[in-house]
Formats: C-alpha cells, structure tokens, sequence
C-alpha cells in the first residue's frame, strides 16, 4: 500500500523490487564509458532496418525482451507495462508491443519518460493491482533528429550547449517478490513533477528548460520525505547535460545555501554525461533522449546497485515537453522532472 | 487497496469517487445530440487564439478549470494529472499543464487515452498514493486534420468509412472520499488494453483497426470478473463510429454466441455515434479523437448515472496507435482499448 509523504511525494511500503533489467545501445554508445554495460550494441544505426522508426523499434524490443531474460520471465507474465519514446503518437512503443503480449499504458513525459514509467510500474504494485510490471524508453538520434531537427543529408550544424538524442532502450521489469538470486533493489519513493517553464526558447538549450523542474521536484522530495543530499549515494538527473547541471546546481544554491548544495554536487551525476566521452566523442553539451536515462541506469547504476556499491539512489528524470512544432510558434519550453528512489538491501 | 481479478483485471476495493467533472465542445459538437451536456461550447474554432494547437491547449484549459469547478478545487488540491491528446508530443495537455499546477502524468493511447487517465486515476487513489486525481483528454479537428491529413485549406475528400475529429475536451476529477451532494459513482474496476494489428492499413477506417482491440479487452475483462454484457446497463466504446461498432458486433458473435451478442447490442453505445447526430450533420461514420470519448462520458453518461438513470456502466476507450507517417511507411494499424468499470449507488 502507498503513502502520501509531505504535499506530493509518495512513499511504496509494500515495496516492489528489481527483477530484472536490460538496456541496448546504438555504435556511439557502444564506444562510450559505459561500453560494458549495455546487453547489446547496434553497429548498424537502422539495426537491419529500412527506416529509422523501424530500427528504433527494433531496438525498444530487443531491450524489452533482454530484460524479461534477465528475469526469467516471458511477456504474459506482466500485469502491466508502462513505456514511451520520442516519436509523434509513441510510435515505438506502440509497434514494440505489437509483437510482445503485455497489457500497454503508454505514457508521455519526453525525456523524463523513464522515471515516470518506472514510478507507475512501481505504484502498480505497491497498490496490489499488479505482481509484475515493466517499465521501458527509447529514443534513437536518427529517427529523432529527422522528426525534431533536419534530415541527417542536411548536415545541420549545433551550438555547444546542444544535446546529442542517444540511440538506446532501456527495460525494467518490476516483481511484488524479491527474486532469491538477486540483491533486492526497491523503488521506495516515487514524487510525480510540475510543469515548469521559466521562457527558455532556444530548442538547442533544452538543459536550460529542464533545469527549473529538476530543482523544483528535488527540492519537493527532500522536504516531503525529511531527507537532503548528503543522505544519497548518488543523485541521477537524467539528462540536463552540462548546461542544465550547472543551472540546476545555481538554482539548488538559492534554495539549499552552499553546505546542501556542496553535498548535492557530490552526489550529482548526469545521465547525459555519464553516457559519453565529452572530451572524446562529439556529442557537444552531453546525451539526452528518452532512451538516455533509461540505459544509464540499467548499464551503469541498476549494475552498481546489485553489486553494493551503491545503496540509495534518487533518480531524477528530467523533460523537455517542446512539442515539434511549438519552437516554430515561437513557445517557451515547458520542463518536467520526476523522482523515483531506489534503495538497494546491503 | 487494488486488486488483481482473473488474468488482467484490477478490482478497485478502497473506491474512488467522481467529484467533479466538464466537458467543451467546438461549434459542431455544440448542434449535436449532446448540446445540453456540454459546459462550454466554443463557437469559434479557434478558440480566439491564432494557431489550431493553441486552440486546442485553451478548450483542454477550459475543461480543466471547470472540472475543478465542479468539484469545488483548485489545482493545488490535485495530487496527480492524467492526461493526454493527440498532437505530436501531447502538446496540449502539457502546454495546459503550465498554467495548471498539477504533478503531471502524461499518457498516450490514441483515442483509448482519456479511458486509460480515468483508470490510472482511480488506481492511484486505490492504492493510496493520491487522495484526489484528475483524468483529462482533448482533442481538435483542425489540428488533427493539420497533422494527421492535410491542411484545411485543401479541402481533402473522406470516404464514408472515416470519422471526424471531435473539438472537444473532457476532464473528471476523482476523490478518495465521496462528495455529500452528489450520488457516488465509483470506478470500480479496470482493465488495461493488449495492443491488438489485424493488419488493417487504411487510415480512413480507423474503427475497423480499432474493433479488434475492443473485442480482446471487453471479453477479458468478462472473463476476468465473472460478468456478461446483460450485466451492464450501457457498454460505452469510445470511437469505432459506425463501421467498428458493426464489426466489434461480428467479432463478439465468434466469441460470445448469439444470446450474449444480442444483449451486448442492447447494451452497447458508441461515443462516436452518440456526439453527432449522422443524418443531419457531415461526419462520415461518427466522431472519434481523444477529446470524443471524455466529452460523452462528461456530457452524457456521468450526467446519466447521478441522476440515477444509468446505474452500471462499462467504458472502453478505444484507440489507434497509428502515427503520423507510419501510414505513409506502409505499416498496419495496431490498436488498443482500455476498460473502466463505473458504478453509481442506488
């Protein structure tokens, strides 16, 4: 059964626990600090395919269906499956569970689409609805910047604070029951963002619009659980890149003073950095995509978890909601970042 | 508490309760048999803004703000949002969502989304995550059609088989505890949709790639909860307009046998029939968009069942997952449907 903690976080008491989890990876990734952790590496950006839809597609499935190995279990197992992607109508999503026989709430939240989909699948079960559930995202560069940007023909030029769309899936599958082989991992804690928008226009900068809602769901889960970020191993923003991480730490400062903030910083990574070489791969201001934070936590984080060298860890996945016509209509765009904190038993 | 009935039901124990809820319509939906039903009607489609998507994004606005009317709340009250429509990256819900101080859960299911919102919702508040939650749906025939289809100013033809966008938006508000003035209505059990592709690829016949979808998760949730269709005052599907509705009838007759198939004839409404009145206006086959369903259920049947009329009704959201180039890469339409059970107290 869930709790309410504080005004909008809520606390899992019965507690759902990792089962299971996997995550593919496109070339670039599979050359990046993260190499090793990734089940599968796609040389191929179309993964066989005629299209890029198709090989994101390609690669979502694969990622769902690595993750149900991992855990032993076959698509019918699951009560219910949460997922997103970038594409217009969540196409990738879509088509991936036309092949995979689990019920499909699909949701939308940009990048923040893994948190948000790892928090429901865990709600699911700590409200007794479901015994197993899983939670997926992907994004690939090529279908992205063909939807959001130019053509890749185009040959279209970045500024340095633009994020790289990370070609990758990643998959979660949650179980009421411990399984007896694995450390338990628990998603303890889940807070569900706002909407916020401080008039960022610039569609190269999306670290800039998302920063705000990483500070403000940060900040309202520390005061509703009575926690602060010297109590965590590890803070995971998702993907704010280097500009938005610096942004959020300014923002963090005016609200935490500098002792938390220090604390904070220490604790601070970056799913968008952590996914690259900065200084050798040329993905400008860091990763991002709704795949990004989804394979930076099961090739890095769900790895160091299982191994006890991480105990607790709040995941923070963060969105830019620009839709692909709004930059065009010249709207702002709006930010979202949802919680989720994992804890893992030593 | 939730839950689990049979293979993929979710029994809601604890209860929510319908505290508030509004629809809007356009100018069309505002001459149809629902007119009395709907709290704003917008007689210019644009809604005095300059862009269909910004239209859009004030009628989702307006439903929100009368919701929350209806239920005597303000945003602040809303522990967690549910939502979603139809433009690439949900933008309307989203957009809306700035100006609305919700924790945001972003859905896409098509046309099946506002029914997913209503059972997310009431599951939160099962499980006891949230004491109150939102579920909300728009969509625009301009922007569908500017998206979707082509520009307006094209004048593009429509076989009989398709159907027409609804201008509309829906929005209910639940609470754990029910309201003193109001006859209770619970949502007391859902059921999540399987996505369903028996390989039909003319986006012009959406109810036929929907019917199929409809069919698996009505027969489950049958099956699951031990109930048949003379159980339930109305069946309300949300959009198969009237080719779907004849062939769900056909799929259900293989299923069920005659008897059972006559009383769910008896039983079942279409939301896409029920909003337009198909012999006076133009709208080929009946209405259909994400904004369809949540405007008869607010319009319609939620009003019918406080006043005592209707007294047991199942919802299914239907909806085709189809994007906005996967019918020009040739690829079939998979589709989803998503069932609510709603109960009104004697």
């Amino acid at each position: 059964m869930a709790t309410r903690r504080g005004a909008s976080t809520i606390a899992l008491t019965a507690g759902s626990t990792i089962a299971g989890f996997a995550c593919v990876g496109g070339k670039l990734e599979g050359e990046g600090p993260l190499r090793s952790g990734f089940c599968q590496i796609f040389p191929d950006a179309r993964a066989g395919q005629e299209r890029w839809e198709q090989a994101e597609i390609e690669m979502h499935k694969s990622a769902l269906r690595l993750a149900l190995r991992d855990a032993g279990r076959a698509a019918r197992d699951v009560d219910l499956f949460f997922g997103g992607d970038l594409l217009n109508q969540c196409m990738a999503t879509s088509f991936s569970l036309r092949d995979m026989d689990m019920p499909l709430a699909g949701l939308y939240g940009a990048c923040s689409t893994f948190a948000l989909a790892l928090g429901m699948a865990a709600l699911a079960i700590d409200g007794g609805g479901a015994r197993r559930t899983m939670a997926a995202a992907s994004s690939h560069f090529c279908s992205a910047e063909k939807q959001f940007r130019f053509p890749l023909e185009f040959g279209g030029q970045i500024p340095p604070s633009a994020q790289r769309t990370a070609t990758a899936a990643g998959a979660v599958l949650l179980d009421a029951a411990p399984a007896a082989a694995r450390r338990p991992i628990r998603v303890s804690a889940v807070t569900v963002g706002r909407v916020r928008d401080l008039g960022v226009t610039d569609a190269n900068n999306m670290g800039a619009a998302m920063a705000p809602a990483a500070c403000d769901t940060l900040c309202r889960f520390w005061a509703d659980t009575g926690t602060e970020p010297a109590d965590f191993d590890w803070i995971l923003t998702g993907d704010l890149g280097q500009v938005g991480s610096r942004l959020l730490r300014e923002l963090l400062q005016a609200e935490l003073g500098p002792e938390k903030t220090a604390a904070f910083a220490d604790a601070h990574r970056d799913g968008g950095l952590l996914l690259y070489d900065l200084d050798r791969q040329e993905v400008a201001a860091g990763g991002s995509g709704t795949g990004c934070s989804a394979a930076v936590l099961c090739a890095k984080v769900l790895p160091e978890m299982e191994a006890g060298r991480l105990r607790r860890v709040l995941f923070v996945g963060t969105g830019a909601l620009l839709s692909v016509v709004s930059p065009l209509q010249g709207e702002s765009i709006p930010g979202v970042a949802h919680a989720v904190e994992l804890q893992a038993e030593s």
